[in-house]
């Protein structure tokens, strides 16, 4: 089965093949500028980008949000992880948890699906917590403040594949999967 | 002459009505729910969703968006200021600026007026600093930390009239009042 995934990140690109690929299903491509809106949830953001693009993308397609989402700070940055990171970088996100108590925080990714009939969205959390200072040198973003649930080093101290067990976008990419396998029946 | 001013924000029409009525403009309010993207300036939010209106109002219209930038900051909180006073509040800014000397802010408000043959673009800056503690009661949003340039004391502790004199909006409505004056004549 065809899928186009929608956006500009071939790396991301290549998470969904290596995920769904040996499921049956050929992701392909669609670099396709679609416009994010601001809003408060990923939902929100994602649902309105699969509305703008039905008329303009070729279909079954998917498309992805994702966000860091620190507890203490109201779910900042949250929608606005990206921007966050190019003004502020994860030392801001250190400074505005200093003395706090609360670590508590996630990564989280939505999908919509649309095939033109049925718009369908799936969603992937990763629970953790906010370090105290930066630890490692890999991955990107805000990988070097954060300990996934279940590990005791950040996800920029791990190697791709053990990073990507807790992917969560993996998860949301599972969910999908699943959901696609039960209606393609 | 009418004019639709797209907002849910009463206050804002308040704020054109007494800025451009007296000239002869009148300003009716268009309540449409306009979204907003993500981008890095205002200048690209505003006219999005001019565009998205164009099909949608009735005209001539204009919108308006605004927001605090804060130069040691890279221009944080910029285009996403109303969800980082939501979750972070000025105390956040604050905290992110605690030792740093560099205290340069300023307030932006960019109009966009579509009259479905044209389209322009009209902006209105206030300089000025970051307080090192917050001041005053009045005003909302981030008005207890800034003081514009040629004042000593924060909007929040300023009347309204004074606060207007000062006012981004109110110059980004001058500057569209200069234009509609000259191609209209």
């Amino acid at each position: 089965m065809k899928l186009y995934f929608i956006t500009s990140n071939k790396n991301k690109v290549i998470e969904a093949k290596k995920k769904l690929g040996p499921l049956g299903f050929n992701i392909i491509q669609e670099d396709l500028q679609v416009p994010e809106i601001q809003a408060d949830t990923l939902e929100e953001v994602a649902l309105f980008s699969a509305k703008w693009a039905e008329l303009r993308a070729r279909k079954p397609f998917f498309l992805e949000d994702s966000g860091f989402f620190v507890d203490s700070l109201n779910g900042f940055p949250g929608v606005y992880s990206a921007y966050v990171f190019k003004t502020l970088g994860y030392m801001g996100i250190l400074r505005l948890m200093e003395g706090v108590d609360n670590r508590d925080a996630r990564f989280v990714a939505v999908i919509v699906y649309n095939d033109g009939k049925e718009m369908k969205m799936f969603r992937g959390d990763v629970l953790g917590t906010v370090t105290q200072e930066p630890k490692g040198e890999g991955g990107f973003g805000y990988d070097p403040i954060f300990i996934p649930k279940g590990s005791s080093r950040t996800f920029a101290e791990m190697d791709t594949a053990e990073k990507g067990s807790f992917s969560h976008r993996g998860k949301a990419l599972e969910n999908m999967e699943k959901w696609l396998k039960n209606t393609t029946k």
